[in-house]
């Protein structure tokens, strides 16, 4: 044994092999807890050394004033990131300073023109404060400081220099909302991921820390409102026991720049108020709604206002009384006005009795309305025109209401593509639409640039990992990110997303991002490819069910929308049919009804075509089909193998998740397909191109298959 | 510096300054992850230094024999155990060794005398092999192993001995089964506890690593079946798309010794099977059960059997046929006999059209049909002859079916005691019941020596703490604990329950076990004092409302239970009245039917009595019933005050939750005492006595809230 060893004291010697034990501990643990998801693409998981290394000298010191709630949520939430990212800092070294100019002197002295930030901008950067290496974030507002502290957090998380820094963000569009079709009794309409996040019955009194960190979440990606309630409304919200409970809940959210909104049934002072009536001009019912707001804000003096889904689906509305859709809002406007909220007009609607192109009727109603709204009106437009289908056209209101602002609504939650086991990253279909050219001011005006907000309809719910699966966090996150910046690429988000969810291991991010990239095109090829849509079975929407044609309206039924018979398939909308291309922009209008300009993606959208009909391919449109349905379901498998890959690479919690759901997928994508086909082929009478198997089944066992309570209903 | 730290090698001295960090670290750190209630009493945080010293060189080495999923389900819990509990153990010492004769020869050799401790039961045994100190698990069968394993883990848990151990233990009773009132949709009829565990729309694609926690937990106290699904069931379970899922859960519960039992809707051959008829003596439907019987074992080898609610409550069954609950119960027996199945038929029964006393009808109906049973039939009856009440009297049939094999069914799930809010520790409402004497064959026949088995109405669901709140996890507990040993006392196992779960400091437990003793009495005070009863309000069972007297059947009505009037209160049961007492054996009915004797918890339950009668204490019924409330609410005002102190000793996130939910019951016992007190002397027109505040709001408030989305509905 070396001398040197044998000199020192006995203590020494022993905590020399305690502390070798422990290295070899620390060094042999698995991770401390297992990942289930819970914290999202907040993990503050240790970086590797080198990076840890770069970061920790120039991050040593933490100085923010937390002299509101707001920069103390931006203080922990440092604090929690560095500590995860970079374990132990050195003491001395630089400064990371966070803060508004009135929080702290040195970024009053900074002049870091701040000026056209607004109230939820913020810059990061670096400077030096004598031969100290400083980094700043600074905001206008507190909530900038906070949104300024993430986007800090989200460039360590995904290894990003910080050297130089020079950076300024400011959101572009003022809106961002989820909307929670959440009800009182916590199930959640089209919800795949648990029950209601919000515990009614034990609110105000037990405020379970989980909101908080849903708060956290929503403040990462710039989320800024929350509508609580399902837009299908419950007067019982607007009840004094009810306020109490949303009142707790915007106390803590609060902080997190995030104003509550409810839905506002539009009966409400006939059920709650008893008046005989709720018609928007009568006086009773505008003291009734006024009084109403009053009370609210009493409770929640920044309340964002009201989400309205009015004659649409048997909710009661304005058209009861034979007012217009103006006159609705307009009413619950002037309540709201004085306290400065809001109200959000929902303009998916279709008639009881449809005698029109049910993609046409949003438009026919809202678009005469427009320059009727007063100023705190928002109408809020699904992103196309029938129902959050697995690829629809962009919505032709936007760009068709110029006097009006929009809000433009996305379903975060996959009622139509898969629930909560599929694998479809939304970040591509979002950024489809928002992208597309309206041309509503000449070429060139893309729907984003027509929006004052987006609405997100929430995935989030009781389950571990918020969204039902690991994958649905990235819709969540993606929704966050493009209301922030729609002009930001669906790409880099899923590789944002997936260094923050996934780690940094470009073996990892690389199939990760190939993966969610094509997942949503593989969804339409084996549900609805080329343009078809509405195909799902009835109420729960899950599954196939292309037969269905014996239901109450005409338009619910999945005949009624691919029309597929003998002879041909497809849904026209040129002036030989409903017309609906009328809607859009003359250069847009023209493009879809053309049938050699109209994209293979929308055709059958637009166009009756018969089922010989070439395509841009050489295939007919029924080889197509066969050839569409069947590579949505090679794409699964591609994705399947793809995940396997990963297995060492990847935790095993949630790894196995992964790797169920997408065994799931590819189940239930066969099944789509082979349903659908069994189906289209008894209309069509053709056979399948060579190389393609035929169904599994017969036609009569995919339409005998029930699911009563298959969730979200 | 010392010339010996001069003198190493330099990675030697960075090796001692980083050992000194990582040392201040490791001790200084908070415990890893917030405690948040998922690990229940299977925490395994690392125990006293004192403890470990004593413990590790005991357990040293770990040798269990996985030669089965059940063997190897030990082996992990003990390697988990030990590692949680101990750390690092040393490399040589003691052994610990589990197992069966078969699957170690050493066991094999011991001759541990394991005759007699049948299929369950099992030993631990310190012994020496050779020089060394060895602690034997040993059993007749694997799950006899891991209920060892259990219960050694559960003595280091509470730190007690394990040097000379010898333990021998097999349940008491055979069958000791959880009842999950689920529903496919996920919904939880009278669960507080969020949704269904059950996942059924993702099921058997997905096997949820939680309902593995769900069997550890349960085998851990020794449950060893659960039926899935609601008693007002559903014939869709037994469909084969959900006996698919059925038998993946059963696969996953197996190792665990947990037998899965499904509800069986009493007219699914009409259901599923379109027969004209469910009558149990047509052969028809004694066919359709039998073969779907045969369906059932084909994917379930080992499937428990049926429950059956019938005839209840608008359920059908036999008596729909004019057919006997006998003739019912018989049909499903034969069908389940050659597989081994057994049926248990609940005599939880009440008629259409009341014109009895309700406590009298199960007895009425049961009582006659004694000896008329199949074999494999074994009758499932409420504790109480009424339903789940704070307190009732036991029920009639305990003792009085001597050829028919009986389980009592206990509500662990807080239907009328607070739900999930309210801290009720329901051991000793169990031990109360399981200890009276029923004097069926003599003084000293006991109800739990009547039993065959114990039912517990499951308080399980999707929190992340399992049963809603921290301290409902100990009903759960309790119940899997008292269904293995009736003869326990509560107290007992509210001691092992507080270690468990608060940890060791005699500072926690012995508050935390005070608290659980008096809690039960406290709720029985602030709702239902002196035997009153059945005084909830209507549907969801939230809150008083004694003056409900409006509900189509007399029998649901709190009037008809209270009968309070001018003159005087309770429901006379003697001769003199519904003479329900005459359905215990006389010296019980003796007891119950003499005022002089009644014990004051019953007065009310078996008499009607003027306001002014005296009781023991020397006060009036009144005056008795309001001093009671208010003992109540002053019970829960002490165990706020009592858990209050110990903020210091236990973690963030329980403290706070467990804080919150005794501030809201509070509250609750307030309101039930200001309620019931409003409303009684609006009957009795009687001054509250001296020091004792009238209720904060007039009776018309009270008889006004409205709680429409009260859970577990």
């Amino acid at each position: 044994m070396a001398k040197w060893f044998k000199a020192m004291p006995d203590f020494v010697r022993r905590l020399i092999l305690l502390a070798t034990l422990l290295l070899a501990a620390a060094f042999a643990a698995p991770p401390a807890a297992a990942e289930d998801g819970y914290d999202l693409w907040l993990r503050y998981r240790p970086l590797p050394p080198a990076l840890r290394q770069v970061y920790a000298p120039r991050l040593a010191q933490l100085s923010v004033t937390a002299s509101s709630p707001t920069l103390k949520a931006a203080r922990q939430e440092l604090e929690r990131g560095l500590d995860g990212l970079l374990g132990e800092r050195p003491g001395l070294g630089g400064v990371l300073i966070a803060g508004t100019p009135r929080s702290s002197a040195t970024i009053a002295r900074l002049r870091l023109r701040l000026e056209g930030l607004g109230d939820e901008g913020f810059v990061i950067r670096s400077v030096r404060l004598g031969r100290r290496p400083a980094t700043i974030i600074a905001a206008n507002s507190d909530i900038g400081v906070l949104y300024g502290a993430f986007a800090f957090l989200r460039r360590l998380q995904g290894g990003q220099p910080i050297e130089a820094l020079d950076l300024r963000e400011d959101p572009k569009l003022k809106l961002r909302i989820l909307n929670h079709w959440d009800n009182l009794d916590r199930s959640v309409e089209r919800g795949y991921s648990g029950a209601s996040l919000w515990d009614w019955h034990k609110l105000p009194g037990w405020r379970d820390p989980r909101y908080v960190d849903y708060a956290r979440a929503n403040a990462s990606i710039g989320i800024n409102g929350t509508v609580l309630t399902n837009v299908n409304a419950n007067a019982e919200v607007l009840t004094p026991l009810y306020l109490k409970k949303v009142a707790a809940l915007a106390d803590l959210f609060r902080p997190f720049g995030i104003k509550v909104y409810l839905t506002a049934r539009f009966s409400a002072p006939i059920e709650l108020g008893k008046l005989p009536t709720a018609d928007p001009l009568d006086p009773r019912v505008r003291d009734w709604w006024k009084s109403k707001a009053d009370e609210i804000y009493r409770l929640v003096p920044d309340f964002g206002g009201f989400l309205v889904k009015a004659n649409s689906e048997g909710q009661p509305g304005p058209q009861d009384y034979k007012r217009s859709h103006a006159d609705g809002a307009n009413m619950l406007a002037d309540a709201l006005s004085p306290h400065g909220g809001i109200v959000m007009w929902r303009a998916f609607v279709y008639t009881a009795a449809p005698d029109t192109d049910r993609a046409k009727q949003a438009y026919e109603e809202f678009k005469p309305l427009d320059g009727r709204f007063r100023d705190n009106v928002i109408v809020q437009v699904k992103n196309g025109p029938i129902d959050f289908q697995p690829r629809e056209p962009f919505h032709p209101l936007f760009g068709a209401m110029p006097k009006t602002p929009l809000i433009l609504e996305a379903q975060i939650t996959k009622e139509y593509l898969g629930f909560a086991t599929h694998l479809a990253y939304l970040g591509t279909m979002w950024e489809e639409v928002l992208g597309s050219d309206t041309f509503a001011r000449g070429p060139g005006t893309a729907v984003a640039g027509t929006l004052t907000g987006m609405a997100g309809v929430a995935n989030v719910g009781t389950d571990r990992n918020w969204s039902g699966s690991h994958f649905d966090q990235a819709n969540w996150y993606a929704f966050g990110r493009l209301a922030w910046d729609p002009a930001r690429s669906a790409e880099a988000i899923a590789g944002e997303w997936s260094r923050m969810t996934w780690g940094n291991d470009p073996e990892v991010v690389a199939p990760v991002v190939a993966m969610m990239m094509r997942s949503r095109q593989a969804a339409v090829d084996y549900m609805t490819p080329l343009g078809l849509h509405h195909l799902m079975a009835t109420g729960h929407h899950y599954g196939p069910g292309p037969w269905v044609d014996d239901l109450e309206r005409r338009d619910w039924n999945p005949t009624y929308y691919h029309r597929a018979d003998r002879d041909g398939i497809g849904f026209d909308r040129t002036a030989s049919g409903s017309n609906a291309v009328a809607q859009y922009a003359p250069p847009v209008a023209g493009r879809f009804a053309g049938l050699e300009t109209v994209p293979d993606d929308y055709l059958l959208w637009f166009h009756h075509v018969p089922w010989d009909h070439r395509l841009r391919s050489g295939r007919t449109v029924w080889d197509e089909l066969v050839v569409r349905y069947s590579r949505g379901v090679g794409a699964v498998r591609e994705m399947r193998r793809s995940w396997a890959s990963l297995e060492p690479r990847i935790d095993r919690e949630r790894f196995e998740q992964v790797a169920a759901f997408l065994a799931i997928q590819e189940e239930e994508a066969t099944w789509w397909r082979d349903a659908s086909l069994a189906y289209f082929q008894s209309v069509s009478r053709r056979p399948l191109p060579m190389g393609h198997a035929p169904p599994a089944h017969r036609l009569d066992h995919y339409k005998s298959l029930r699911f009563p309570y298959a969730p979200g209903q």
